[in-house]
């Protein structure tokens, strides 16, 4: 590790003051104005560009001792910044920067009879803490998102992204000063020690109302078995798609290479595939053919098997899991109703999709599935808060408290009541 | 304690079946049609009234049992049943029977540039754990709310209501059968066993999605620190009402009056008066006369003492206390920002109100006061779900996650994303 850690006692003293800074500043930001937010994000993004030769160079520090400690050539690319990356980050202030201002957001008014005139206005959540792996570009994605949902944030980024995560930090720190905001409205925690991520969890005092991991089965399942504050995340995306006995086969083939192929990595890949039996016989062979062409495996069931001869048996732990890999299990089932009965059973609750022409199934599906997003003659791998056109996201969350599917600048805010009347009492 | 407290192994067995039966029913209740809902509240409903005997025989059990241990006539007018009351059941009953049906109810529509069509529907929550205390009627009022949304309950009432909690949840029970639910569906715990409500707290293996405890600060406190799922209540309704100096003096006078004496024991009752240094003189006394009259005891500042000199003096401790009695604490303060600083400092985020006729003055109250519901001229005691056109609530909520202010149908709810495509792929 390449910054100090701190001893035991030392380290919860930093992070408890971290935690009340963080207060403090969420206090001020509550109600600022858009305006200040708006310039903030502006100027961090003028700040990245003309600081690239620092940013770069702190990545290389990270990047060398990566490359000592033999780490692999995709680990790597997640930590790679170059200027086609920083250009990413900085349009993505901008973005970010000019998103409609969440706080203040009227989402209902209505009256009552006795005269009184209630709304439901966003108010900021408070305090996030943002705990993340290797890849840079996520201090200025969730710093920029949750200051403009008014929030202050503690971000901890890996270890591994030390450098590169601090340098693009002191940037945003640089467009908060520049509009006149406190500076630990985005704080970054100055250690590498893991046991800051301990801290965190446990809430610092109270101070931290939500935590986002961003990151790998590890961190994720770790965030959500020890953490003793709300959680917005996702375990994972067993994502399944359904072909429906009335599915279109062209947009079956197009949209199931899609949804499995374009990225196999991200969270909304597609990784099991029910196809219904009164149309295994004409669309089976298509699909499957479709993605081995893009280089995808397919694990079948044994009616699968008698008709792709190239498939490999699936076992039960194949519709337990999320590949992340051009892999794909695929299972013939007798009706929409076994479909639906195996999502129910194996779904990790993140996104599914049907192909079908007929609505009645289409409607059955989005009835009785209980998944944050379902999708319908369209590609899973449009579970993204950019897609959904939330100019951004922190992360996907499957949980069914408060946040749910992508985590955008309105999953950010919480909101109040306001009651106005002209001197009415309760009788 | 009249039940018989199982051995600690078979009680956890009990309660956690009643979390796995909850479980299932909530599967089947989440895409139930709101005919059967409905029908089962009504069913319910006519249950009461045609059971009206059993209820109060169950009643009058749980009285004798109370009296003989000495319990006081507040606590025995609480537990209290009698034909009115259980008119005021029935009526609960119908009126949540009739409110519109939350569940599929598309929240926000939007389209994307490339044709997607995404719908943000409600669903329900899941399993809803309710612990609660003397009162009866909650049995009926939060099992007819957690049914409507569609999610299972599992209820908790106090044993000293345990035989008329018991024959009213057998009344909503033979609704459920009657309407072709499943009886687990409104579950309630077999057993005085205080034991359970720690086994509930801990979440019944994952199955509770939310606990809801109803009652006094020792119950809440208790559950608010032990609860490892997310809890959806209050600890106390310390409520401030500021005067400001632009305040109406006969809106404050009545206003004031009704906020504090309506009625004092419950949550949105005022507890604390802040008046405007520049009104002291001409507002002050009309309104602790008017409070003076109602039997209201005053706890003021020096410069209150000196203007009314029957006014005991405050200490900090009365800045600190939610009397829920008959006693109110008035502080003369320089101007708005002092008011809303001490609101900061002292609030429990529950209900705050200003008097004012400068609307600039409210929108900056509006605007900087971090609670859950904010009045303009309207007495604080409209702080209740009812009051809102909500049909009922189940309590009110102080955190900022998922549900604040009154916990109705509605926050009784989570939601998921509908996409709906022509066969959209990603690039």
């Amino acid at each position: 590790m390449s910054a100090a850690a701190p001893q035991s006692d030392e380290l919860v003293a930093t992070m408890e003051a971290l935690g009340s800074n963080a207060r403090r500043a969420a206090s001020a930001l509550a109600h600022t104005s858009s305006e200040k937010k708006t310039a903030a994000l502006h100027a961090a993004a003028r700040a990245i560009d003309r600081r690239r030769a620092d940013i770069l160079s702190a990545n290389a520090t990270d990047l060398d001792a990566a490359k000592a400690s033999g780490m692999s050539a995709a680990f790597l690319d997640r930590l790679r910044l170059d200027d086609s990356r920083l250009d990413g980050i900085i349009a993505a202030l901008e973005t970010v920067a000019e998103l409609p201002e969440p706080v203040g957001t009227v989402t209902a008014n209505w009256q009552r009879p006795n005269g009184l005139d209630i709304s439901r206005v966003r108010t900021p959540l408070g305090v996030i803490g943002v705990i993340f792996e290797s890849r840079p570009n996520v201090t200025a994605d969730a710093g920029a998102l949750c200051l403009k949902a008014g929030n202050a944030v503690i971000l901890r980024g890996g270890s591994d992204s030390f450098h590169s995560s601090r340098a693009i930090h002191s940037c945003l720190v640089e467009g908060l000063s520049a509009a006149g905001l406190p500076q630990d409205a985005i704080q970054i925690v100055p250690t590498t020690d893991r046991a800051a991520v301990g801290e965190m969890l446990k809430g610092l005092n109270g101070t931290i109302d939500v935590i986002v991991p961003r990151g790998g089965k590890g961190l994720v399942g770790r965030v959500q078995a020890e953490a003793r504050v709300p959680v917005f995340a996702h375990l994972e995306g067993l994502v399944h798609v359904y072909v429906d006995k009335s599915a279109d086969l062209t947009k079956a083939v197009s949209v199931i290479a899609n949804a499995k192929m374009r990225r196999t990595g991200i969270c909304g890949a597609a990784e099991t595939l029910l196809v219904h039996a009164d149309v295994a016989a004409t669309h089976l062979s298509p699909i499957i053919e479709a993605l081995m062409e893009k280089g995808c495996e397919i694990r079948g069931d044994e009616t699968v098997r008698s008709i792709i001869d190239t498939a490999r048996p699936a076992t039960d732990d194949d519709w337990r899991t999320e590949y992340e890999d051009a892999i794909i299990s695929v299972k013939i089932v007798a009706d929409i109703g076994e479909a639906i009965a195996h999502i129910a059973h194996y779904s990790s609750h993140h996104t599914e999709a049907i192909i079908a022409e007929d609505l009645v199934a289409v409607d059955k599906f989005f009835a009785e599935i209980d998944s944050a997003i379902l999708m319908h003659n369209a590609s899973t791998q449009f579970a993204d808060g950019g897609e959904f056109g939330f100019g951004g996201e922190i992360g996907i969350a499957t949980g069914k408290m408060h946040a749910r599917g992508p985590v955008g600048v309105e999953q950010l805010t919480s909101f109040k009541y306001l009651v106005r009347g002209n001197g009415q009492t309760r009788p």
